[in-house]
């Protein structure tokens, strides 16, 4: 599997290539979850080793999600990302375990998450890791960064900055996730339901990841009886401009997959846009409006960005199965 | 025209002298447009060269600019700063041409707005240009920095530092303006009602050029048939500490210049507290209370920057023509 | 008095071993204040000889809180801190006559609040009177350091870092206090009944703070008459993470004291899903169901958190007065 996600240069415009709108947690301790996995319809299923699994079911998880992978990776849809999730560097001996473990397989996951990223030194800590294991296999394996405590915010920008220098230029980080739980304890602050206690965190994380060309993964809500709280904070998500979220059951997979994608509207209103902006440069007008509102270049690049996001999701305009909207319907 | 935004030592308190409520764009190559400018009541007018104006429209912006500042500039209000935006650093050829025709003028502008300023790197590039304009026609030209993506931000005290250090102590930087179409298209955000998504980047921004004694310019509100939006907006970043923000519309301005100076309300209360501190001091008390509230040092400070700039934007308290008022009434 | 806020390694748990639930102000140049203020029931008494107190009153101040110090110290509840604010370094002569007043006590008061803390300059001008003064009468005195501007909010992780390096890792700052009516002065932002306008520097100074391990108190509500207004923001703070705030009525205190303690149900449901997890551990289960809500490793986190502080607060589980509660009632 390439990197989709190849990372841009510094500053320039979001693109993000492979959809990570719904990422679905599956205990490695769970075979019955394992089963369900790639029929979940999720983005990514990320294979747990870490909090999802207790202390004494560790060894029983490597060796479920081994055994996964040698027989169901490749019955995954070819869009779906298959993520193991390890434990943290900072864990000691069930990060040993984990790293030795890593070394016995036979196939390889297309990802890994890192839990507990706190530091340049975490992440340097098990990059050699990384790199090794992608050597062995000839294989990309893209690495997915979590943060998760008020450190590992103050020291994302030298995070995201190694990251990038350590191989000239290529990130190695391919994606994060924003870990609203253990920031919460670690920082003494109370989830609420509205979550306006991680507002700050949640932003600048999604700052200092897009100046890099990065999508950020957004909070679980653990209320997985409660659709609607789902789909409300997800729509403020994706507004503040998150690529999907972590999901903790897989009935919120098409909330999540239905909301971090463009939406109808904004899909037909891009098309439109394009459409207007082309008509317009041909008769050397700059700025111009378009449904009352000015359109000037900041938007033009907006509407792109939509188009390619939506086009990423595989939506099409309506009437126009090709993909080719004019945006005029 | 001096440098009426001298800005302060690192950590004093903000004091602005002149108002820039609102900033109203004029693409330079619409002449229907120019010759509205000056009668549009703005603190200032931004003939545009940039975002306004189309790719094959740019010479013909340069022309009616050129031409505008030799007859237009001294027929406008003695308080009406002229400013013109060139293109971005980044932009190549069209920065190159802008350059060029700065070297041209035989009027210049008051200040210059410079487009998606990234980086201490770019702010460095155009700093001679201005100098060296400023030297041949033995005039102050202001700096006017546009901060519009995530890496700008992130690199904005970088370059405040650099702004401040490059001469003596003496900032370049005499305002900012933050662009929130450019950083919305950059960051990945999606442009909502409520502007959630700019929260944090807006409130960065803001602290960051506060902490330096210059003020900063708030984002357009491109829904110019929906007045109500463009006042309810305004007034909260009016309570955020935005001096003033861009407009795109001339109805838009009567509301700027209204909403980013003090309230009469606030401009009353400070007179009051001010008069109340007098007699309070005389007699030997701190803290005090007027008006059910405890008043003590901050409280005062903030009342003499209300006056400050109540008296910047040419408010006088009511009955009281002359300016001295007792804050009674 | 020991420093019962030890502060932890870089990165780890937020432990709060001494409440700070309610500070309040007591101008040191009111003789009546003075009296109540061991009676008031505030976790800290603050005795002022800054912002509540007139340039002609300072004197005064000084001497009545030496008195106050000399007489009344031993009276407090062994519980109850006691601090004195005395001037910023950056007051020139008033800060200077503090220090010279600091050198007269026989009686040392538990903590100092150092006002308008901006940089490192500041807190490394004081820190070796504080030493001193620790040596000169063999006890700790804990600093608890205000940050009160955009510059200080900028400055406090260098801060933050200095105080931990300048001994061994031992976190000289004790707590921070964020004072935001000096925060709006500086940055010219206006106060709302919101209090929008802080949300950004709020934030931050809690981040950052919490990175250390060290709590922060929060604004002061001036509105002393309105305590609906003050329970409501100090819930929102509280949820945030602040540990505490600033109180400037004796009224203020008790509401403060209840807010910034766990609620009953949250100290309930922490008892209660640790009693779930023992239960669930021993039967080799990680995530579990609890209230219709996923409880993993953070949740667990949280929950220990929780009991701590209930535990400072000098909470007891209902039916449970040796507090070993079941969490099951």
């Amino acid at each position: 599997m390439p990197h989709l996600d190849e990372p841009e240069e510094e500053g320039e415009e979001l693109t993000i290539a492979r959809p990570r709108r719904s990422l679905l947690y599956i205990p490695g301790s769970s075979q019955k979850m394992l089963s369900k996995g790639i029929a979940s319809g999720a983005d990514t299923i990320c294979l747990d080793i870490e909090d999802g699994v207790a202390a004494s079911a560790k060894g029983l998880a490597r060796k479920q999600i081994k055994a996964w992978l040698d027989t169901e990776m490749t019955k995954a849809p070819e869009n779906m990302e298959i993520c193991v999730r390890i434990n943290a560097v900072s864990a000691g001996d069930v990060y040993n375990e984990d790293i030795e473990w890593l070394d016995t397989l036979d196939v390889v996951p297309h990802s890994i998450a890192l839990p507990k990223m706190d530091s340049v030194h975490d992440f340097n800590t098990f990059l050699p890791i990384l790199t090794k294991l992608e050597k062995k296999h000839k294989k990309n394996i893209e690495l997915i960064g979590m943060i998760e405590s008020p450190l590992a915010v103050i020291n994302l920008p030298s995070i995201l900055q190694e990251s990038k220098s350590a191989d000239n230029n290529h990130h190695h980080l391919s994606a994060l996730i924003f870990g609203g739980d253990d920031y919460s304890a670690a920082s003494g602050c109370i989830r609420t339901e509205t979550n306006h206690e991680l507002d700050f965190p949640r932003a600048m994380v999604q700052m200092h990841a897009s100046a890099h060309g990065i999508g950020v993964l957004d909070i679980v809500c653990k209320e997985f009886k409660d659709p609607s709280r789902f789909k409300k904070e997800s729509l403020i998500s994706a507004q503040q401009g998150y690529i999907g979220r972590q999901c903790i059951h897989p009935s919120q997979i098409q909330h999540a997959n239905d909301i971090y994608q463009p939406s109808n509207e904004l899909f037909e209103w891009s098309s439109g846009v394009l459409a207007e902006f082309d008509t317009q440069t041909k008769a050397g007008v700059g700025a111009f409006t378009y449904h009352d509102a000015m359109i000037d270049m900041p938007t033009i690049k907006r509407a792109e960005n939509i188009l390619i996001r939506a086009k990423a999701c595989g939506m099409v305009l309506k009437g126009d199965i090709n993909g080719n909207g004019d945006g005029k319907q």
